[in-house]
């Protein structure tokens, strides 16, 4: 297998498109990866599209074929879906399609247009991302979901609201000035603690917004990234757990991340000291200090610790969210896992508007639904000779 | 890259399901290949789920977590959509990354539950396999555009009403006796004449059903396949083309089938008049007509007096849809592609019900929405040295 780049990156501004279609987004976030790239066009061999719900969305599936007709592309092009993961899992298949000479140069399109249906629509449509029969059938929604693990969490560890509010607002901070997050703003933990509840524990700023936004990237093997700005994919796992919180060991632990982190870090032979920075699945705040455990960062349970005690800002321990992650940039879902990628890759190129300094490998976690898929690549400088 | 082959084929019937659900049919499907294999459930590394719109049907995205979740593996697990291609699309990225050393085993489950809505609702969900803001949000119907496509090569060509027919008359005579399939029993040319109208020139026989089901593949590395009771992937090939009919050169070609033919056949070292058996995407009688065609079996235009010369039958000059093709098997979208598979491999390893004499080659050709993408798999008895 050939080692593959990242040679190009682009985004549209994460946001409420009340003006843009789906084929809007898709067209600008594919463009701008292009011409970031500096790639022709023409060279493209492969479309990979990361999408998870356009067809309750937008009542358009064939993803694929919409974002080929749209870039005006005709080589071979698809929809991956794996719920909030969907992007990770496009950006993956390319991967292994251009590792093994299928193709030179993919393109990955991550998409959603959440906002044309009415809120409850789209909080049905979320749903869809967990277990229909035995989960949302039932009446659980996406934050009651999460609301039961912070909930666990809690009782186990002691973890406070007041911690899982900081996650907000380190994420808020970081987000300050990005010209793409929807909400480029900083909150207080105030702010946090008195905001409505959704699913208690989980009130409105532990929550990430509905959005609509695309992410692109450019992947091509190592000859031709040599030439170019490359940033190398040094690793990349997915694990999988059961669809439903009843059928996993614990509902505290994610073991589809810890499945991914193990595979992303063997494949690089990277640890986890290496890492400069992190682009963590903050879809409910409860989901990052999960997140941060379930990688290996801190010990199961201290999560909430160390986001207290400052070890996830730029001069902590390990950056977390320099973006602003997915509370503060917006998370239109197929587009996640591909605007990580996107931000690790600003950071690796030393461009990043938040940068971290002297960093030579970031990590990206996505997890779909809540945490029965989980993807992690490891996204490097340099290859490790 | 290595030699992949299909070790293990299964189906559920295809029907009106309604005392199941989607998880049930993924799981008899699933579980019925990896018995036919013999090989061992922890064998499998990687799932991969061809499914275009359980979202709608089923207010079930995640489909990949689903079906790993019911056959009780845990592995990386990822869904593919690309409309009525879903199936093939999700054969072709399994094939890439076991040829690739990715994974050594893969499961393949193609499967979609369309009956649990009403019918409106399933017209308009299948709408959304065309291009929902240029076609669909104007009021065309999938049986719409492709009574455009017929009416065109009618012009054109001098198809009659009475070539298409023969299309349904033919697929229903080879589905009698077929125990998965949805109808399997044989009509006249005068039923088809003589049915309602749907979308003129097609009648209801000339249009495939609404159909629940699943199918299964196991895809394994040569060295591992060669122990075992192999049909080959000789070659694989995936077009594509606008999403709108208006879009197109000419709506009575699909220059996406040609793309996928034209690379599937390179890939394989093959040619036409190695091919024993076809499975052609007949999702409306017309849509045979014009693959048959854009395959290279006969000149463009003379697909219908191809069908009315008895060529496709089983002692013709190609044999077509032996199973009954989607028109008598049913067509459940994201199980078809595979389904195709499966009923090429019955006729490679000589068990198929309807089966053709002397066969060494099969091709497989399933087509995404109306054209906008098509896959062509070539599978062989042996490989060609």
């Amino acid at each position: 297998m050939r080692n593959v780049a990242v040679v190009g990156i682009g985004q549209t501004k994460f946001g409420e498109h009340w003006d843009r279609s789906l084929r809007d987004l898709i067209f600008e976030a594919g463009m701008s990866a292009i011409k970031d790239s500096g790639l022709e066009k023409e060279q493209i061999q492969g479309l990979y599209v990361g999408n998870m719900s356009a067809g309750r969305f937008a009542g358009q599936e064939h993803l694929g074929a919409l974002a080929a007709d749209v870039l005006g592309l005709r080589v071979p092009a698809s929809r991956f879906e794996a719920a909030c993961a969907s992007g990770s899992v496009a950006f993956r298949n390319a991967c292994t399609s251009v590792a093994c000479g299928m193709e030179d140069v993919a393109l990955v399109v991550g998409a959603e247009k959440m906002t044309d249906v009415s809120t409850p629509a789209a909080v049905l449509s979320l749903a869809a991302a967990g277990d229909q029969e035995w989960e949302a059938a039932c009446g659980l929604t996406f934050a009651g979901a999460y609301a039961l693990i912070a909930r666990r969490h809690m009782h186990d560890f002691g973890t406070t609201k007041e911690q899982l509010g900081m996650v907000a607002v380190e994420n808020h901070k970081n987000a300050v000035g990005n010209p793409y997050a929807q909400f480029p703003f900083a909150i207080t933990l105030q702010d946090v603690l008195e905001a409505g509840m959704i699913a208690d524990p989980l009130g409105l700023m532990d929550c990430s917004p509905l959005t609509d936004g695309a992410a692109g990237v450019i992947i091509t093997s190592e000859d031709i990234a040599k030439k170019m700005n490359p940033v190398w994919v040094a690793g990349s796992g997915q694990g999988a757990d059961s669809l439903a919180l009843h059928g996993r060991k614990s509902i505290t632990e994610m073991d589809a991340t810890r499945q991914a982190a193990k595979t992303a870090f063997e494949k690089s032979g990277l640890r986890k000291e290496d890492i400069g920075a992190l682009e963590v699945h903050d879809c409910f705040t409860i989901n990052e200090i999960v997140g941060i455990e379930d990688l290996g960062f801190c010990k199961k349970g201290q999560g909430g610790r160390f986001v207290e005690d400052g070890k996830i800002s730029k001069d902590g321990e390990i950056p977390i969210n320099m973006s602003g992650g997915l509370k503060a940039c917006g998370h239109p879902v197929g587009a996640t896992g591909i605007r990580q990628i996107v931000d690790i890759a600003r950071q690796l190129r030393g461009s990043a508007r938040n940068q971290v300094n002297g960093i030579e490998h970031g990590l990206t976690l996505n997890i779909g639904g809540s945490g029965a898929t989980a993807v992690v690549n490891i996204l490097s400088r340099e290859l490790k000779k």
